[in-house]
């Protein structure tokens, strides 16, 4: 049975801020800043080391977590991103987030690539997460199907790749394959700015740095950022101010209100 | 004679926000994050695909209108501008921001080889638009000129490309050649935080998406941003604030305070 | 004698608002909104002419001063930086921020040839400018050592140069070698948002623009931007609002409140 939110999420939000782990990140430059600024509020650090000869050295030498995020794949980050995943024993845990995937032909050849060699957690939203197992992708970047509707595509994902598949929405859903979490929370707001989703990938990889296990990491990271994301939408109203309201709620969060507010199941 | 503001702008911005316009952008890493939450604060979609054989499929198979901003425009991103915007039945419409032409000359030659490919807008400040028209250019970013000055290179680039031609300043001027509009409004903090210009651009794009006059909509997309702009100031007097006042102040506006505040003729 | 800040730091600052100097940053995408912002703020004028075969020509031709920062140098980018800091009577004043050199390769061997050109300032944390000095550099862009620690290799690193050395910290010392200047203040905040040491550099391009003496200039830039971090601390306890608040305070402080405040030994 699962641990309840309020002992195994709160005690994984308190070792990632014990334990600043370094997270490489591989991303797009129109939400890199708020995923940094996201990764520090958690207390996590970020590193955006994603030029090629020094994203594999940094990534084994380093990092204690790498995400790699498909949202603008230029030549140079692809490259980047092959060195950084490269398969051997000093490659830290890593995210793929890959933001949409499906008729995109260069990240989905990409993202192909990289489901290879095994991603500890791939995060995505449900066309997404659709669209990589085998579906036809959603529009852009949004999603066209509900989460539950992307469930049999995530378990099947899972089980093929040995990745935990987190599967973004309304309600997150977090499945090894055999085990399925479902976190509650968050806020409409989240879908009316840009990063949110950005965000949550770079959290996972905080979260699951380490020896721990990685459902129960990416669970601890999407309830935390859930909670986060309500914390937020009490202190503004408007998408402008939320972005900001988001980064001080993950800053503001602590084990207690995680205890109080978080919903898993 | 033109519609009056508190009609058309209203209806216009009605559309965008009923429509979701799903905006491509190319743009630069300066102010893409502005860009992309400006967008979605007026109901409309963006979607970053800019990287050489991705671009040209997302504007021809997915995309509702297009944005080319020159700001930084690295060797692959012209590659991808240059895919999204390959003339033929199936291109949306698109607008072109061509920062800072005039004498830098990557931008600028490419801005030329744009122009050939018909943009359905061009917009830009007085010194933009000057130097695309065959003037001398700015000093980087900033207007040396006023708006109406560049009337003339505005109406004569109008007539040459059968492009809308919007010229940004204190007062907007909106040209087809023929018909010249000018929207009062907006505030000088716009000046004073990045990427208020290139918003606009995006804004410009969202608006002129479908089966709609593309002088109108662009005069209603300036139009909807001046009084967002002014908005913005009644909450916000210094610049840090005031960018997050702006975003907050787009998704706040809506077609009665726009037909009350708008300022058209 | 160094003079005080109330009087030095104060008259730099009046001179960047009346100068508007144009200060061209070659810089990472992580925090160039913040940068373009804070240079904003300052009175300074942004220009992100990062691109080969541009970037010499805006520097020799138009830019005030140039800043080179090394955060995220693509392979495009760091020709740009050899152009725009190519020797010669039209190059203006230039400040190298050399982000996470030590072990990183690529950018530490650019760094090294970025060194035999002479920039007027080298602006880092104690870690990187003791590997700029032949040390080993940090963990990705945090500090590992204390300011106080880098002294002797800043004033070896300044002495070898020519350059003016700003090692940034809980104090802030800057030295060209012989004169040692301490500034005090700032706040714990700064490290807790991304950018800070960025914009700082950026802010010190814009101070030692024109005919002014580079480490006077300097320690008014880091006075200016000690006393702008404590200011915005007394507006906002939370990373996400921090990061608002700093741009709202740089364009606040003018002199009497520097004169007040400023901090310099």
């Amino acid at each position: 049975m699962m641990p309840t939110a309020d002992t195994s999420a709160a005690a994984h939000l308190d070792r990632v801020r014990q334990d600043h782990p370094l997270v490489q990140c591989l991303t797009n430059p129109v939400t890199v800043n708020l995923v940094a600024n996201a990764l520090l509020a958690c207390g996590a650090t970020p590193a955006m080391v994603d030029i090629p000869e020094e994203a594999g050295l940094f990534a084994r030498g380093a990092a204690s977590a790498v995400l790699v995020n498909l949202g603008t794949p230029q030549h140079d980050q692809r490259t980047a991103m092959l060195e950084a995943t490269e398969p051997g024993p000093d490659r830290p845990r890593w995210v793929l987030d890959p933001v949409a995937v499906g008729t995109l032909p260069v990240r989905t050849a990409l993202a192909q690539q990289l489901l290879e060699r095994g991603p500890t957690v791939i995060r995505g939203n449900a066309s997404e997460i659709g669209a990589l197992a085998g579906g036809a992708g959603g529009r852009g970047v949004d999603a066209t199907i509900g989460t539950e509707e992307a469930l049999p595509a995530a378990q099947d994902l899972a089980g093929r790749t040995g990745s935990v598949v987190a599967v973004s929405g309304a309600t997150d859903l977090v499945t090894d394959g055999e085990r399925v979490v479902r976190v509650e929370g968050g806020h409409p707001l989240m879908a009316r700015i840009t990063g949110a989703g950005c965000a949550l990938g770079a959290i996972v990889a905080a979260f699951v740095a380490g020896d721990v296990d990685p459902l129960e990491a990416t669970v601890a990271a999407c309830c935390t950022y859930a909670v986060a994301g309500e914390l937020a939408a009490e202190r503004a109203a408007r998408p402008g101010s939320y972005a900001v309201a988001l980064i001080d709620a993950l800053d503001a969060i602590d084990a207690d209100i995680l205890a109080a507010r978080g919903r898993v199941s």
